[in-house]
């Protein structure tokens, strides 16, 4: 199946509605808006990713013959399925570029289109852009914890799905992550490989040395090692015995790595032993069950550890995982439109997120206002699709990646932090946009 | 990208362990089993799914030529590269079937291949298997809290990417649910699919009457109406009201959809408004953020609700999103292997779990014990591939969901709740398995 660009990859209601638009014959313009309404506890601010995969998907979707017969077997209307043979998105897009600093109620993504295709896009739009979103904004909190260190995704086995461990290397990556373990992320999205050895490797053989001697063998420039299987300083004391003969064979150890056990304390005593051994250029590295409190904890402590692998709670959000997100009708056929349900109204008409500095380049506030009014401050949201049609090539990831870290180094202190501010940051909302939203509750 | 069959979809170390074994020419049999460590807080039982789609992946799994030449250019070795060109997994595969109820320390699956084949398939294994048994673990708990209600996955939006989606509805139709809104889910796994409209079609219209007729017009099989847009009770007056009209075009309204405030206060007032219409047949389907512990509350007050969209909350298994799966060498080259590791030490060798029933059907205690040791009970690993071809076709998912069915009916009181039970379902290991394990701690 080509998850890629199948738009049968939706909610069912997404296919009645159009049939609906198609037999009401409703064709006029459309502006839907993706946005978060809340943030989760422990997150003050959110980054913006997996918008370079919704504008490919709304550049290759489209239905294939196969599929349209497989809809008539659903109860849909042959007229509304020849519809359907060239149904191709059209529309104009805008966007926060990915790696951009987001917050509550602001518009990440605005589709302007015929309805049909402003509403059929809504699941996968919101599947994409949901998840990234989330992981970058997770994967944020570890990079700014731990400064200067080397961090590595190595979630995918208990990320959900073969597209979540790979959207979440390139999320990570773009916060400022160092690298990934899953190979086939390194491959699509050019993210620098890392990885080690299974304590596996080291159980299928009779010793530590032999597994140690063979694994650096065969791979000379990842020369980097398991101790934890049996004994962790034990094995360290081995792989010091070992170093001459390795070093013989032209391979230089390059670092251990700890997965077990209270890991400030034996990568204290692992240090030890290694300077002592005159390996002082040997990094410590550590995984197991990571989280960025933990980081924070580790690396405030000063333990000698040089980087770390973060798997599970970074590939499922596991603190928070899902983004209180929707994508919404602002306006159809040239008119602003609210949703006022109990306890999840919007706020109607297009918009634009102003965001203003201070003398020091810090963010001090936002601004969310009516498109087309003049505000100071950056404007966030920049055309990206026109007529369905790019306006300009995919941006490098590691232009992503550049901005986000921008990002973070414009954050003001108090949101820096793991936990929540003591105030939110400060979100306002222009008085035309106010004005509108309440002529729009007297009609 | 085919992320059905490429082996790229590892960990970095899974390539470079393979160069070892490679290189150290080390072809002998490993004996890998992936279990849970232990249930999260708020669980009391497991339900296996997603074996289907590992033996599909060990079955297809294979290198394009295009991807060893990539690998080329990430420092792989010529002769390693070569020995990619036709590798196919050739071993035997055990497990439990879809749809049984599972407990920690119990092997779900167990692979016996040259380690080569074994190791690397380590990380798709353990993503495929650990998404599913979570989410179906996640279902299940809905379905024994509203029995006899319709329960559909509306999870697309919010689940982690694609394949989430997918298999999350999968997993939760093996668990008991009536239907997916999944499109594609419903294509590709024949799950019936259920939907109705968005709050975004509503207010694209003048009015909600005008949007309710156009909907059913257009769909009128499916006319389910979402009716908290403005405000609930009055959007089903305006229903009963245009009733006559619908039922004048052969339409017969079949349910109001409720999607925010008070569930349970709606659903009475709703149900009264028309059952005093003479709408007794009309239906009242309930969504918004539900859990099963919102379910459980709702049911259990009597509310007049006969189904339940539920999404996030189920297809992130957001109380719980992940499980402390593991996939370990147990036996290599005929020896029995032990992982020691501080907090993580395994039981060694092959394994098979008896599970034994009381006179009502009940399960009452499982024994992990050595494969090829006699017990009483039921024997829950079977051999699902041998030389890496199936021992009998895709098993048909109905089969499986009724497997789950026996399985959640054959739960024991105290494992049926919400809450932990006081006393965790008893799993004990076999004399000869204590044994070897104290062998090897002495070895």
């Amino acid at each position: 199946m080509n998850l890629e660009s199948t738009i049968l990859l939706t909610d069912l209601y997404e296919l009645t509605m159009l049939q609906g638009y198609f037999h009401a014959g409703m064709n006029e313009t459309a502006v839907f808006e993706f946005f978060v309404r809340k943030l989760p506890k422990n997150r003050n601010f959110l980054l913006v990713a997996g918008v370079e995969q919704a504008l490919a998907f709304l550049e290759s979707a489209h239905f294939e013959p196969e599929e349209i017969d497989w809809l008539a077997t659903q109860g849909f209307r042959r007229e509304s399925l020849e519809k359907l043979r060239d149904f191709r998105f059209q529309g104009d897009v805008h966007a926060m570029p990915e790696g951009t600093l987001c917050f509550p109620e602001e518009p990440i993504l605005r589709i302007t289109a015929p309805i049909p295709q402003a509403q059929l896009f809504e699941s996968r739009i919101m599947n994409l852009l949901h998840f990234q979103t989330m992981i970058a904004s997770k994967a944020a909190r570890s990079v700014l914890v731990a400064p200067g260190k080397e961090l590595v995704d190595f979630g995918l086995r208990r990320a959900h799905g073969a597209e979540a461990g790979l959207y979440a290397a390139r999320a990570a990556f773009l916060a400022g992550f160092s690298a990934t373990a899953t190979v086939l992320a390194g491959k699509l999205f050019e993210i620098p490989l890392s990885g080690t050895m299974a304590h596996s490797f080291i159980q299928a053989h009779d010793s530590e040395e032999e597994a140690f001697l063979r694994f650096a063998e065969a791979n000379p420039d990842r020369a980097v090692f398991l101790v934890d299987t049996y004994d962790t300083e034990e094995a360290v004391r081995k792989l010091v015995a070992l170093t001459p003969r390795l070093e013989e064979r032209g391979i230089r150890p390059l670092a251990v790595r700890l997965d077990s056990g209270d890991l400030g304390a034996h990568a204290r005593r692992v240090r030890r032993i290694l300077d002592d051994a005159g390996l002082r250029r040997v990094g410590i590295f550590a995984s197991g069950n990571l989280t960025e409190e933990r980081l924070q904890e580790l690396v405030g402590t000063g333990a000698p550890i040089d980087g770390f692998g973060i798997g599970t709670s970074l590939d499922t959000s596991s603190d928070a995982p899902y983004l209180d997100c929707v994508y919404k009708l602002e306006e159809y056929a040239g008119r602003p439109r609210r949703k006022r349900s109990e306890g999840k109204a919007t706020w109607p008409g297009r918009k634009q997120v102003f965001r203003r500095y201070d003398a020091d380049g810090r963010i001090v506030s936002d601004l969310v206002a009516l498109e087309g009014e003049d505000h100071p401050g950056e404007p966030l949201l920049v055309p990206v699709l026109r007529d369905g049609k790019r306006l300009s090539p995919p941006e490098p990831l590691r232009v992503a990646r550049d901005r986000a870290a921008r990002g973070l180094a414009s954050l003001p202190s108090d949101l820096r932090g793991l936990s929540p501010a003591a105030a939110p940051y400060p979100v306002r909302f222009s008085t035309k946009l106010e004005a509108l939203r309440s002529a729009l509750d007297r009609s």
